[in-house]
């Protein structure tokens, strides 16, 4: 596209302004809590309007948890393209820390606040609007647009594997998924070709059936103790995880990747003073590195025993640790399961989520199209990481033979997801609905 | 004494059953909970009233926590004994589980039910009676008594290191302690000449000023993981623990010792069965010596992190551990404090209590005239264990020179100290009352 068809595209997004963020404000002010089952049906019935005013065809896939899917498709001129958002955001507590309303979009100095603005309501009014416009601009879409829109990924996404499964025929013509957005980093848009899988544990060690004066410890297995010796095994020295195989199916980085990671920058000072840290753990030229490739063993939780105020003498009967395990492709996490409760025989280990790492080539066409789109959008050329450092269920999708990836950008590093205050800029809203609509016109080159 | 004497004694006790069962219902009606500053005054205004109606010399003795003691003399013939106890008792939650009112005495099959029965009021009554008994029976008192009594046992006697170092002219003359009481195991007293220690410290570590999202756990210490690497380094792979010195005060068992163990026998099977466990930690041999001299590093707790339902995926930057260690004779709390804070720089330790361990030896006085006494009132020889398994105030005093020990019986293995339904077999209150009017007897002769 020449620059002046660029400018006009920028011109007809800031007419759009108003409905955007009309959409945006009734959106926002459902308080669709998931974790909850909350204002799931106000927001389906809204969101379905909204999209069959746009011209979709709108399906509602149901859920055994009560927290339906949305499938939608606008027929276009090429191959189609999904989209894959959510429509169900984090509780809003707490509270007292928002300085506005949770759930009244408010504009201020900017930027947008409100729950779900950046996670990811935002996106959706932003995608409405790229249709609308592209729509305008070109007379009709370049691609059929077909859009997924789940209710519970803020609870881990229970039903998705089974929706894909059912609805794949749907879904299976796609050349390529917009995933939920990535973020703009100071005026670079930063995108991620992947998601980290997970194995979300919880290790249970019980040595009686009671906790115990502890003057009997020297007679009593200590349920604290052993789990603790245990937890300790699970990484060496070196901080490695000890579990047999752990590492085996690690994908190593390609060379195109190596060249990917060299543009991906993280800023390792500002980054530190968000997590609260004077020094991160690890060297300034391996934090990235780390970030995209290690897969971790995390303690999330441990508990066992009294632990409230001041003392109690006891020897605890039951012990707890609760372990995210963040993994790489082409890490499997059943796998990964079946090697730890192997690995520790007789331990009760409780499963409470696992997902699938996701990642795909940089030569996909729907990534070539959204780096194509944003070098006019954004001025600069995009930070590609080969995947996202946190879980999503991308997996579903790209095992389907669906390539998907974060490729256009909402957020920014001071977008305070999941916490209070919430919030986008505008101009990054605005940018990212210009981005979508060059995105169509490339990827019906690309696709 | 001769066999009709013992009659006598035992006669005299049993005419003096009424008296002593009102004053045991008098003080059980008190909810003296030092935890809640509750009764104090009404349950000292009582005491007093009973200790002044048997003659005894009554002072208050002040502390800065409003649970004042009480010390009182009774001029006799001899070189003055000292009691030890205590008017204060543990709640009595939960409520629901008690079969009658915990704050009533209520006799039922053979036992007397009530908050602090068993530990320590039955002990005072009893004791209160045999000055009785024992005056009525010898003309004057074979012995001076004095007795200490506190109020605040039940939280870890937070005054009366104060108290001793203050009044210790007052007992620096009595030639040993009776304890509070043993117990009667299957109607053999069991003796215990001294406590163990105590050092119980709470260790955080700290490594950013807030839980992060756990995506960011490639570069970041995790403190639950750092806390289990150096609790679990606390021992070596055969339990021992690793603190430099940790052993090396250790008093080993005299042969005397030795030869007494032998005799001290617990039912490990009971034991096993009343811990809620199917086998204890140790061979049935190492029972009895591992509870008496084994030094402990025990795991009271520890916390980290999400603890909750489900899963959150976090890397904590707080966890912490409770331990107590209990302390055999000669090990020293301050040293290994000392010691410990050498071992794990940098992190923070709490310290929430700290009691020196105490033993005396078989051949004091005090212990010499219980046991005479013990074998004509019970008929059987006592059990006597070199210390019990675990932890009281006891050194304050053998610390200032005055043998201490626990070889007066009041309780039985059933006896549910700090639990719903506190109880003692009446039979067994009697004795212990004809056990220490012997004992005055045997004691005047011994000091």
């Amino acid at each position: 596209m020449s620059p002046e068809e660029v400018s006009a595209v920028f011109k007809a997004v800031d007419q759009d302004r108003e409905r955007l963020l009309e959409d945006l404000k009734e959106l926002i002010s459902f308080p669709t809590v998931s974790a909850r089952n909350q204002s799931i049906a106000e927001t389906l019935e809204s969101l379905k309007a909204m999209l069959e005013r746009e011209g979709f065809r709108v399906s509602v896939l149901d859920t055994p948890t009560g927290r339906p899917a949305l499938f939608a498709v606008k027929e276009g001129e090429g191959r189609p393209i999904l989209f894959y958002n959510h429509y169900d955001v984090q509780p809003p507590e707490p509270l007292e820390e928002w300085e506005t309303e949770p759930f009244s979009l408010v504009e201020r100095d900017g930027r947008l606040y409100g729950r779900g603005v950046a996670d990811n309501k935002g996106e959706i009014a932003a995608r409405l609007a790229a249709v609308r416009v592209a729509e305008k601009i070109f007379g009709r879409l370049p691609l059929t647009v077909k859009w997924f829109i789940e209710g519970e990924e803020e609870v881990g996404s229970p039903s998705i594997g089974e929706l894909v499964a059912k609805h794949k025929d749907k879904i299976v013509d796609c050349f390529g998924c917009l995933w939920e957005g990535g973020d703009v980093v100071n005026g670079v848009p930063n995108f991620y070709l992947g998601v980290k899988g997970m194995l979300y544990v919880e290790l249970v060690v019980k040595t009686a059936e009671a906790d115990a004066h502890s003057m009997y410890a020297p007679v009593l297995d200590n349920a604290a103790e052993k789990l603790v010796r245990l937890v300790a095994g699970l990484k060496d020295a070196r901080g490695r995880v000890t579990i047999p195989g752990f590492y085996k199916d690690v994908k190593k980085p390609t060379k195109l990747e190596r060249k990917m990671l060299g543009s991906a920058k993280v800023d390792v000072k500002k980054l530190a003073e968000g997590l609260g840290v004077r020094k991160l753990a690890v060297g300034k030229g391996q934090v990235v590195e780390r970030l995209v490739y290690e897969p971790t063993c995390n303690i999330a939780g441990i508990y066992s025993g009294y632990t409230g105020h001041g003392s109690k003498t006891i020897t605890p009967c039951r012990a707890g640790v609760k372990i995210d395990f963040r993994l790489v492709p082409n890490q499997d996490p059943d796998k990964i399961l079946k090697s730890l409760k192997k690995y520790l025989p007789g331990v009760e280990i409780i499963v409470h989520s696992k997902s699938y790492p996701a990642r795909i080539a940089h030569t996909s066409p729907v990534v070539k199209a959204a780096l194509a789109a944003a070098e006019k959008v954004y001025g600069v050329k995009p930070a590609v990481f080969p995947n996202m450092f946190g879980t999503g269920p991308m997996a579903f999708f790209t095992r389907a033979g669906i390539p998907s990836a974060m490729v256009t950008a909402i957020s920014h590093p001071g977008s305070r997801l999941h916490a209070p205050n919430e919030n986008i800029y505008l101009d990054d809203l605005l940018k990212s609905v210009a981005h979508h609509v060059l995105l169509l016109r490339e990827a019906a080159v690309q696709a």
